[in-house]
């Protein structure tokens, strides 16, 4: 058990409250500024994204928008319409513009995707992003698919076929990398997958975090968003968030076949990108930017592949194997998470998500993102001498007994 | 008849498609200046925006954010919950938060509450903003109220009140002003449509260009949102883009009864801000921001009013009466708006909107906006000039018949 002071206790009853008030998501960091001041956020090891990424974006966004001007334009303006930036991405990709629905966030996507298309019964695997039962309209039946804890969470694709072949859900949702544990299923069971249940009328896979993951040495990056012309029953959809590190922007898209991205453009989202993601998207085209984007994506995922090697080094944690840029950490017995995470937090400054709220997580659960290899530094440094204390409390403990 | 070189056709033509384009909204001015580099738009006069509340916002913005580096911040943080930027903006309106719902911008609130609570038939006053009308979900009954030509397109709150109590829908819908005439029904007008409407389920009433209207010598500020306590039918819904010059952040606000935001927010929304717009809610609610914002706000209105007089003053057109920020004109016999805007746009670079999609208008009509005041100056210079050449162009064909 972790030991808090009178005072650290007040401070832990806050971070509680404030989480109860974000209900099943993190309170976010301005929220936690605001309302926690007294808290000096070090490292924001809650908040999955790529910190050279958006120094890139910054780069271009100071020469193109600030020093130009260009600023006034971008915040007095109207964006231009849903379509109209489907059309920019529709090149770069490669993929017809009439498949290509962009989002405020990736949230918005998934809210109108489950809301407009799943009509009887989803199939969800857990634990999972909370999003995607918690939109499911009342009348729906939902199916959980656990992940086994004994195969460390990951997707075991003969398994879950069988599964949704038995319950004949219109909907199943793949988040690859899966949060909150990073566990990827490779593109060739991907496909298996959505060859072997083409009977499923949605088959979400969300590519929020695939930017982090490979198959090849080279770190290339792999996506199944080109099966959408060959599979209309596929829905693939990628937050920006966490790859470019524009969480604050907002955007997303989503491919999908021409007659969703249709009905959902009949029933709102005409405007629903703002300036910044409009530039955002333009500058994503771009192969200037692609170039060295892809430089920045490679950097980050070598310094996450060793954060987590170092983790695993730690004593007392169990850290899930992750080609996403976070890992899911169990802690020992006896751990409780929200008090690891309000110790982190009181003493060191770190925010980190704690997983008690996941439904289908077997035992006591943090998520930790990888951030700049000085931010992973100081969280390693800093596990280390958490554990270390509390393993001299335990032994202290043990010796009064 | 407006005419135009055979190089001018080839540019009308392209006009002409991006409007299609568009669908029944104006094509963007990124949108245009991507698709007709060819023209140089000097003046957006179909943008809808006090030119002033920009320059203060990016003033703000370059002092606390740019200037400080909280930038980054912005750019790379998740922004808060849409109930945690309700809570900022409560105690500024002195409205209970859980009443409160965050758009992004006005136009999502519009789609979330029509396709939420609208759920058998729905008056739209016409002439209005299309999407009203264009987010009505298959099977709703849509009856339009025309407000008459004979009366400037003002309401006649009697009349309505009549028949809206003939047809017993369960929505309503009031722009006020309105969009695109301007026409403003005072608010105890409105007061009296909301007390005698009573038995309406959904009085939806769009304030998003109140802060143009006045009742008082001294421009205050008018507005019914904190009716809603009293009135749990009234649904009032605000964009910030027009009176905040800030199109781009796209931030809007809904103050409705509590069940209604409950619904909502359980129904996706949950972080719909983006960190511009969370900062320019801050901003918003801030003493010293409120102050300066007052004196543009109503320094605006002053300089409408003189561009009104003189638009007033000039032949072939007529200005309909305004108590937003811009004005619908009656183009005179012969003259099609869609050739004028073009000629607008061709000769002088000044972007207009024209008003040949807007059901409810008899006659030809473009809504002109009005911008700054060397801006206004240009506009009634060009369209003297404008009007000159055309009726020098009728004098001369007349003599050659």
């Amino acid at each position: 058990m972790i030991k808090f002071t009178d005072d650290e206790l007040k401070v832990v009853k806050k971070i509680e409250q404030l989480k109860d008030e974000a209900g099943s998501h993190a309170p976010s960091f301005f929220t936690f500024k605001q309302k926690l001041p007294e808290i000096d956020i070090k490292v924001d090891a809650c908040f999955l994204s790529n910190p050279y990424a958006t120094d890139l974006f910054i780069e271009y966004f100071n020469k193109e928008i600030l020093h130009t001007g260009n600023i006034r334009d971008l915040l007095q303006s109207y964006p231009s319409q849903n379509g109209v930036i489907a059309e920019i991405l529709a090149d770069f990709l490669k993929i017809d513009s009439k498949r290509i629905f962009i989002g405020n966030g990736a949230i918005e996507i998934i809210q109108a995707v489950i809301h407009n298309f799943t009509k009887e019964k989803i199939i969800i695997t857990i634990p999972t992003f909370s999003s995607y039962y918690e939109y499911v309209k009342d009348g729906i039946e939902v199916v959980y698919y656990n992940l086994a804890k004994e195969n460390d969470y990951n997707l075991d694709a003969d398994q879950y076929i069988t599964f949704v072949k038995q319950h004949r859900p219109d909907t199943i949702v793949l988040i690859n990398p899966n949060n909150p544990n990073g566990g990827y299923t490779k593109i060739a069971d991907v496909q298996r997958i959505i060859e072997e249940l083409s009977f499923v009328k949605n088959i979400i896979i969300d590519e929020s975090f695939i930017h982090f993951a490979y198959e090849s040495e080279s770190y290339q990056l792999v996506s199944l968003s080109h099966l959408v012309e060959q599979h209309p029953n596929l829905i693939v959809l990628k937050s920006m968030s966490k790859d470019f590190g524009i969480a604050g922007i907002r955007a997303g898209y989503g491919v999908m076949r021409k007659e969703y991205v249709d009905t959902l453009l009949k029933n709102g989202y005409l405007w629903n990108s703002n300036g910044l993601a409009e530039y955002f998207f333009r500058l994503y085209t771009r192969t200037d930017f692609a170039y060295k984007y892809d430089k920045v994506r490679i950097n980050y995922i070598i310094e996450t592949l060793e954060f987590i090697h170092e983790l695993q080094q730690i004593p007392m944690i169990k850290v899930y194997p992750s080609m996403a840029n976070f890992v899911l950490i169990e802690l020992a017995d006896g751990i409780q998470s929200t008090d690891f995470v309000s110790k982190l937090l009181i003493s060191y400054g770190i925010y980190v998500r704690t997983c008690d709220d996941k439904i289908g997580l077997k035992g006591q659960y943090i998520r930790l993102a990888s951030r700049s290899k000085e931010e992973n530094d100081y969280i390693i440094k800093s596990l280390k001498d958490c554990v270390n204390t509390q393993m001299k409390l335990a032994i202290a403990n043990e010796t009064v007994h």
